[in-house]
């Protein structure tokens, strides 16, 4: 077999059998591949169907690659909306060209991230791309979670907490000087599974979870500015409580950006109600994903519609949405 | 709104809610691009799940685009399964410099492809890849159908009957013409859904249908020798039965191709039990997608595990699972 990818590996001949059977089959699980072209599963009444195209450049960085990046994004895409998640198809775009050592190491990870977040591949696509024409490898992974009980809604109202499971920025971050070849010690991409962090929050507190949403691109002003742009509440971030690395900051000052709108993917925004937010953030600091867990805002009925940071000394500084993120292929 | 695609319409800003809401949103319908990041549906307790890319180069072509593609393609995944196709995602690959107007085009095309075939989209995924990194535009689809009664499979066996809903060739010939412009009258891809079809001839012969597959990639030899290479049993074609138009005949014969491992968009290879094929065939021929259905082959217990061509005079070719197909991006 050829050590890089050629064309033909897309074509649907030989070569193509080859490359999913005996590559990307034999690591991504024997469901992963069916020789028909769709899966047969067994699913709940209700399920949650999501889908991201992950391009992230560079391909493999501090923390993980683009293939954990792909497990993890769609399965967080699920469980915030309440889903257990089950299953994950791979559609990948390879450049001709890509070493085949490159395109097993990213099969891996994959596997090795569904293991962790308790996914299963079931269904796949290849495409090869002839050289130029494409980035190495692009991936798409779609994905289907089921509903353990009805999904429910609870309204927002003044006084509610904002919680966020961990530290800020770090995944923007480690791409960015991972990109620009500056080597910062200790700062790595939080790309986790949100799933097993949220079940147990959710677990906690069943009535008193109002909104969950993972601050990916846009990072956590993006999210937030979301959730009150079209509602008669703002909120209120206090900047003290921000977990905010040291090595964020750094590069952030650097580069001239605000960690609050920069990428995350291991980190989910809660709205909960106040009541439940000091037994949300305990059981969040129980896993793994969790472990520096923190309320760091409120919502609030001044300033309608805008989020807003409140410093130590009470001065304020609005976070609008931004026209453009300046930070390209993120994920 | 700038009218060609930035990499900002990428990056979690307001241009790429712009571009969500008002451009991807209002063409494909109001489910399909939700506020969360994931769609919520009813189904039944037995699904199909399938994922497929298209990379089609070039976008538009004589009978279709990248768009209807990309919405037929994955509504006959879940169609040859048995399943009735009912939603799909849409994600979105844009090189920076896309003309707006060409994504609208394609995205008007998705609609009234789902339209026609009768599904939803109802969650999405856009990035946009720096110019020179991607090739225009590059859609995935991954699509889920329910069953009406649960999937059966029954035994292939000799004197089962092939047969084809109609003209071999097409599509990747209509391709290949136009990426070298060739003008061609009268050549058209094939592209079309085919869940329409199947659903007539699955009401017809319930018990009868053994085996049903769209011959996409590798074109129809490639599917006869899936369902064959494990198996004690052979596939004969006849050759004078094959409906293969006489323009697909001459450019093949121009560039050297075989029709038969030329890439299909709209054509199913049936196998079905002898009493049931010509009411197979009758049924197909009542539906658009299947005028011209014909019997093109029988199973046989001679020569197991190959696929073989019948000439009129009694002469035999075998028609071998190809290393490589010659036609990269042909879907």
């Amino acid at each position: 077999m050829s050590q890089r990818i050629l064309t033909a590996h897309g074509s649907g001949g030989k070569l193509m059998n080859e490359l999913i059977n005996k590559t990307i089959k034999e690591i991504l699980g024997p469901q992963s591949i069916q020789l028909d072209d769709a899966a047969i599963l067994k699913v709940n009444s209700q399920i949650a169907f999501t889908t991201d195209s992950f391009t992230v450049d560079p391909i493999f960085f501090p923390g993980g690659d683009i293939g954990k990046l792909a497990v993890n994004g769609t399965v967080n895409d699920l469980a915030v909306m309440g889903a257990t998640p089950l299953y994950l198809s791979c559609a990948l775009i390879l450049e001709e060209g890509l070493e085949l050592k490159v395109l097993k190491d990213i099969l891996n990870s994959m596997r090795q991230a569904a293991e962790y977040a308790g996914v299963k591949f079931v269904t796949g696509d290849t495409k090869v791309i002839e050289s130029g024409k494409a980035d190495k490898i692009f991936i798409n992974t779609a994905g289907i979670g089921v509903f353990e009980k009805p999904a429910q809604r609870h309204q927002i109202r003044p006084g509610d907490k904002v919680i966020i499971n961990g530290p800020i920025g770090e995944h923007g971050m480690a791409i960015m000087a991972q990109r620009n070849d500056i080597a910062i010690p200790n700062l790595v991409s939080d790309c986790a599974p949100l799933n097993h962090l949220i079940k147990k929050v959710t677990a906690v507190c069943p009535q008193g979870i109002k909104f969950m949403r993972d601050a990916t691109r846009g990072g956590v002003a993006a999210v937030l500015n979301e959730i009150v742009q079209q509602s008669p509440f703002a909120i209120k971030l206090f900047e003290e409580n921000l977990p905010i690395p040291n090595e964020v900051k750094g590069i952030c000052e650097m580069l001239g950006l605000d960690p609050l709108y920069v990428a995350n993917e291991g980190k989910v925004v809660f709205i909960v109600s106040p009541e439940c937010a000091e037994e949300a953030v305990s059981a969040m600091q129980d896993v793994k994903e969790g472990k520096r867990a923190a309320v760091i805002g409120e919502i609030t009925e001044d300033f309608s519609g805008q989020v807003y940071l409140e410093t130590a000394i009470g001065g304020k500084r609005p976070l609008p949405m931004l026209v453009a993120e300046q930070l390209p292929r993120i994920c």
